[in-house]
């Protein structure tokens, strides 16, 4: 029998359901869908990093791997990273902002493979982005 | 060799392509993406289980069970859970029914991580849901 | 520790950004979103196979198989598929597509689990696919 634990970093707001932002179990990790909401703040409603494209990425991104060093596991171990986006005039931004990121992530194995679509998410929110990982 | 087998509650109706409604191979489960319809009737199309959120979300939520159980799994055995939702006004009322729904399975492991997004669906569903598990 | 490996077909087109079409660590493969593009010639960009949902979805699916078998992986062990159309009026016609491809593929175990959802793709495109493999 293997454990099946809750990820909860110390930063995170609390989900707005009952789901975790992340489990792992055995060498499967898996992260919930972030958006960019700034670190929580006791009394403060989740609020996002800024209203740019740039700013929700960024703080995104960081609350993916907040999740998965709650894990034990690093960028190299993800293996899928699911974006959705609002607007596809997004597109060449994100990707900017995406190979930015990672190319200052120290990455010692391939990138992760990635699938992007444009859909609907909660009003102010433009990014959301889950992910899976396999520790090594 | 670990052999992939099909999930096929008799309850479900026959999928409305080549697919399974689930999967499962070695201590991996997946569950193909279930929407509200009824258990199946001989000579009956597929049928929702009604208009509302709460009923479609509801029998969802069985539909998805269901498989997991053909497969030896249980709720308490899922990692990911994704939400595809029609419109951003039901996210709250969603989450209730999921909260209930949850608080009412006994589980006894942390809750799945979930990925809610707004999408496209057929006329009529209102919501849809797939699952990962990784059995102990 | 068992390595991660990218899955880089010679016939497609270099990612839009920092991802890999497809990866592999251990017995997981996990496979890019995939749009009908035409293998990669040099010095022209990418360009979908046609304008028709046929044409699309038959290139999308050699694609995902290119990268499957990239990964040492067939259609067989595929446990997720999930496919992304823009207009739920294609559902039809696309499963006619889906159901006829895998007809032809001699497949010895059950099929896949899908989840088919509706949203938006960049201009022009009109299905993406990735997939989720656990190699026997």
């Amino acid at each position: 029998m293997t454990e099946k634990t809750a990820l909860t970093p110390k930063t995170h707001t609390t989900p707005p359901a009952r789901f975790s932002h992340g489990v792992r179990k055995g060498n499967i990790l898996q992260v919930a869908g972030q958006v960019g909401f700034l670190p929580a703040e006791e009394g403060r409603p989740p609020t996002p990093a800024g209203p740019t494209l740039r700013e929700q990425t960024l703080q995104t991104l960081a609350n993916v791997k907040a999740i998965l060093e709650e894990g034990g596991a690093r960028w190299d171990d993800v293996m899928m990273i699911r974006v959705y986006l609002t607007d596809t005039a997004h597109f060449a931004e994100f990707n900017t902002l995406y190979n930015d990121y990672f190319g200052e992530q120290a990455l010692t194995a391939p990138p992760a493979a990635r699938t992007t679509v444009y859909v609907g998410l909660p009003a102010g929110l433009l990014v959301e982005i889950d992910a899976l990982a396999v520790l090594g």
